[in-house]
């Protein structure tokens, strides 16, 4: 993956120069270069890259990228695939080869079984540093970082990184340079996976069965892009559309995952248009209250989404745990109260200038208090609250949010205008 | 930053626990234990609680934990608190470390030279492999993983990982083993280092400044952490919460990151207030109109988030360029339109019924599709737009998206039942 010359392009250049190329172009570059090249470049692709291209390459081309692959990555790639095309697909590789990309195909693909990689190097605690060395020197491959220590039993007893080796004497055994080895189940999810690497500052984390047996290894690259996958994925699950499509992803991809979503706030907002259908007779006679419906529920919307996204954070990066929601909701509500009245005051200026109506300013700066404080409120406990009952706050947040935001909004607008509209003088 | 033995609790652990008790339990703790101790749990501390003891924190127990540590984390967590106190404490210490310290503390929170951390190893190309072994063995930090070879003018030249060298012979050269070595600038932005970090596959990299002189390294957990930090910031921003609050910052902080949004939100608002204003006289002859305003703005919101939420997603990853964006406009179009057409069916069913009128059940259906496609496509656009102009579309697109749909949903469904009152029967 590296090169001997600074003048030489690596694979993930060249794929990015071929991607602005056409499907034929790309193809013929694949078949006319190496196995080697060729592997390196294709795994390199983006992944909407490989879904078109994919249809055009032929089975020897297939069997060119991958035989002898890094199996792991080859299953990645092939997991955005459409299943049984690939199992179609497959069938021209050597069993071997078929058979270990199947085994990935059947983790999850959210869950460190997934992530890991099978190429490592294991020792037992009586091996020798010089023993180790010559291992190291034999399969030549500078990419292994550690050896883990294994017992009779296939079981992971330790890790000693290869710098340790390096410093160590010859006859050194591995059982006196042995540290801990914190590991993760091969079905842990991809956000444990990135909690374990950074609770014990590792490089890579080796990847156990239920019986500590050692199946393999994520490396600290895969773990980065695979954190980078999992957060900005909470962003699009905010919104209903799925961590699992990407912008090029196919539309009906797109509207399969997000249509239920917006199906279900069509609920959310009927129930709004309830609470305005319960005060008709109000706005009938004070039109003008419609035209700042907008107003009140934009900004409660607002108040709240800000304190879901600082609280969404706080949990995601760990920096705040379910027990400090007492702590979170209480500056959420002084920041709405704050907040809420500043607002208040520049809406009701200019209400009062438009609807010419000193009551209406009034109405409209109060509510805006009000439902800006409950919305902060809203905002800190309903993630939190998802949290504490082990529901993963992205994903309904949004939607309860904007139902009490809008429902409270309405309800103290149109409602206070109701109650107060004789006394403040407004119709 | 490793246990010899299974059964000790890591410094993490420790501070995690810790964090549960008072500020003067936290004190006492750090009063007592070794300053190896003091100083590994403090690190670990969150950012929220070192700000919380900060002011208990005596000059002794200052210099305690600040003295000979590692001034590249002091620096970051000192970064957090009121720069004015610090510099009154700061004078506590050895003059190096407090230098140095306020060297660190004069580069910018994202930048490369403030995630930097200065102890690395660095070599001559004439250097053997024994001679940087027995380097390595006095130094005995085990978390060196690469040594960096300079030339006479401590200009970076090339890395050979510290594996390599432990299956090299004692007596080859750096320079036959030295591999290409990746940099970036000591002002680089956080997004730039992680960027080569994953372009080049590394553990880590070395900082350099203009004239390629090597002045420090990140680490991976480092630019973990950093990566994490920025992706997670990016949901903050799209809701004009700041990258910089967190979820237990103080609510007078929040205030000042927030307000300014909130008011400038204020006028997208009255702009849609202004749309729903050249209808008064509609809705006062059918104030059932009123009643549906809520579901095409939200319906036509969710739309462009959900748009906006995929597109900010693919552009942070790098999985589309700008140059695509007439592909990804493309997708979303299609994409608003089935979910459009599908949303309109639901949405005039219901209307239909509660307003018991297939005039309104009809131009809620068409300005639901209209609203949505052009949702989508804004949601698509706008930061892929903001992109191409240089600016961060995670800051300002969803502003600009919430005016759109507003002022669309508000303008297609009061202007059609407008239009078409009569035709339709409606009133």
């Amino acid at each position: 993956m590296l090169n001997k010359e600074f003048s030489v392009k690596t694979p993930k250049e060249i794929a990015t120069d071929l991607e602005e190329l056409g499907t034929q172009e790309i193809i013929s570059y694949l078949e006319t270069s190496t196995k080697t090249i060729a592997q390196q470049v294709f795994f390199e692709f983006s992944p909407h890259v490989i879904v078109d291209i994919f249809p055009a390459i032929t089975d020897d081309l297939f069997k060119k990228i991958f035989t002898k692959s890094d199996t792991h990555k080859a299953a990645r790639v092939l997991s955005r695939l459409d299943r049984s095309r690939v199992e179609k697909r497959l069938v021209v590789l050597p069993r071997v080869t078929s058979r270990e990309i199947n085994d990935f195909l059947s983790y999850n693909e959210n869950t460190a079984g997934f992530l890991m990689e099978t190429n490592l190097l294991t020792g037992f605690k009586e091996d020798t540093v010089d023993n180790i060395l010559s291992q190291l020197r034999k399969l030549g491959d500078r990419r292994i970082l550690t050896v883990y220590v294994i017992d009779d039993d296939d079981k992971l007893i330790g890790r000693v990184p290869v710098n340790y080796i390096a410093i160590a004497t010859p006859e050194q055994q591995l059982e006196e340079l042995m540290y801990q080895a914190p590991s993760v189940q091969a079905m842990a999810t991809r956000e444990e996976v990135v909690n374990a690497i950074q609770t014990h500052a590792l490089l890579q984390i080796p990847v156990v069965d239920i019986h500590s047996h050692l199946l393999g290894i994520i490396r600290n690259d895969t773990v980065l892009s695979a954190s980078r996958e999992e957060l900005s994925g909470d962003l699009q699950t905010l919104f209903g559309a799925g961590k699992e499509e990407h912008a090029l992803s196919k539309a009906s991809f797109a509207v399969k995952k997000r249509l239920p979503w917006l199906q279900i706030n069509l609920v959310t907002a009927f129930l709004a248009s309830m609470v305005v259908g319960f005060f008709e007779d109000t706005i009938a006679k004070i039109t003008i209250l419609a035209i700042f419906l907008p107003v009140v529920a934009g900004q409660s919307g607002n108040t709240g989404s800000q304190a879901l996204a600082v609280t969404i954070r706080g949990l995601a990066l760990k920096e705040i745990r379910i027990g400090q929601w007492v702590r979170v909701a209480k500056k959420e509500l002084l920041v709405g109260l704050v907040n809420g009245i500043a607002v208040a005051i520049t809406t009701g200026i200019v209400v009062f200038f438009w609807a010419n109506s000193l009551g209406i300013a009034v109405v409209i700066g109060i509510s805006m208090i009000l439902s800006m404080v409950i919305a902060g409120l809203a905002g800190a406990v309903i993630p939190i609250g998802l949290k504490a009952i082990g529901q993963d706050p992205a994903t309904s947040s949004s939607i309860i949010l904007t139902t009490v935001t809008d429902i409270c909004g309405f309800l103290s607008f149109l409602g206070l205008a109701a109650a107060l509209s004789s006394a403040l003088g407004i119709v």
